[in-house]
């Protein structure tokens, strides 16, 4: 984690720590210089990040001020952390479908900017949030980039395992989505009518030195899944 | 618009006129803060700025690199820029369906944060993009803060006369996403058949200063809406 990246995670830390209510203002640059004792560009570049995250918002010659933060339930779209991570605050349950290495089809090449021999862990996976099921992942790893992923750890967060054992740092993301209409396998994972309309996400994450390194596609339950994005100023 | 604002629209100009390719490295911080003859600080900002809007990536003690460019034809959640400009590449029309000013019920209220006696304009809008119907959107706008709009500016960009006519600085919109089943006039305008599933949105877009200033609710034709969002680092 850099210097920044830390400093970040303390000032967020201290807003929910306190429960600041938004609106609420916090110490200004200058304070916040002697509290953390680091570079005016340390303090910029992490409230930059917290504004990035829809933490803060930053008011020209009048302070720093707390955003409403983003009501529960709902996947965060702007961050590039993980379905895990993403949804906090709901307790997640995930089944492993599939675990597999394979070598990459013209479509997942593509995608990972890789060659048809490289090694490609391939990983089917349904998620649960809350008790409901709440989409079907096919996820597609670079073995070049991540040289060590097995089932347990699949069943799990992949990318809270590949962050801390150092594997990876996450850069950012791509995701597209749009609504299509589910077939009979999907429909019999999902629980829901064939020929249902579903929540449609194609998903490529980045290393920070920007290298794609997953590439994902799920398939989200019309009524069980909920998005926000928290964005930021033109 | 601010002086690091100027700096990350330059930078942002500059990419685009000489179409770099995604992995094309730019000037590091010292040959830009040379170039513009700005601060550090504004340069680190209009570079978070551009990391933000999914623009460029910065690679820690290697450089600063140019992201893929968003597909065509999706419109970019992680803006605060309003339908027009957010689906910049393809020709929209907005058609009016209706222009009122009301008195904001308690739905409302709680969303822009105002009481019952303000005057809040109502703006019932069916959207296309490309020539086909791509959403049908509620707005409430606070008169209080856009002392005037008309039905002609309705059928246009709304955010950009705000903006121009120095009525908002747009600050940052939270979005709230999910699916649901349409009614039969939402139908009737999407011309969908009724019982269609769709995309749901439910926006609040705030001034810089942290007020909300239009709260809408869009729901999104599942045949011809897709979207993105290119976020940024955890």
């Amino acid at each position: 984690m850099l210097k920044y990246q830390n400093i970040a995670q303390k000032i967020y830390d201290s807003i929910y720590q306190q429960q600041l209510p938004k609106g609420s203002q916090l110490a200004n640059i200058e304070e916040l210089i002697n509290q953390y004792q680091v570079s005016r560009t340390t303090i910029v570049k992490a409230l930059a990040r917290l504004e990035r995250q829809g933490v803060i918002y930053q008011v020209q010659g009048s302070g720093i001020f707390v955003r409403q933060r983003k009501k529960s339930g709902y996947l965060n779209l702007a961050t590039s952390h993980g379905f895990t991570d993403d949804l906090g605050d709901l307790p997640g349950f995930t089944q492993v479908l599939a675990f597999d290495v394979i070598r990459p089809n013209t479509e997942i090449q593509a995608n990972l900017n890789c060659n048809s021999d490289e090694e490609i862990y391939y990983i089917k996976r349904l998620r649960y949030a809350d008790g409901k099921i709440y989409g079907l992942e096919h996820s597609y790893y670079r073995k070049k980039l991540i040289p060590y992923l097995n089932k347990e750890i699949a069943k799990g967060s992949i990318f809270e395992y590949i962050t801390q054992t150092g594997q990876i740092n996450i850069g950012f993301s791509d995701k597209y989505i749009e609504l299509l209409t589910i077939d009979e396998s999907t429909a019999r994972y999902l629980k829901l009518p064939v020929s249902s309309t579903a929540l449609f996400m194609h998903e490529i994450f980045y290393t920070s030195a920007g290298e794609p390194f997953d590439f994902s596609t799920i398939i989200y339950h019309k009524d069980n899944a909920k998005f926000c994005v928290q964005s930021h100023a033109k």
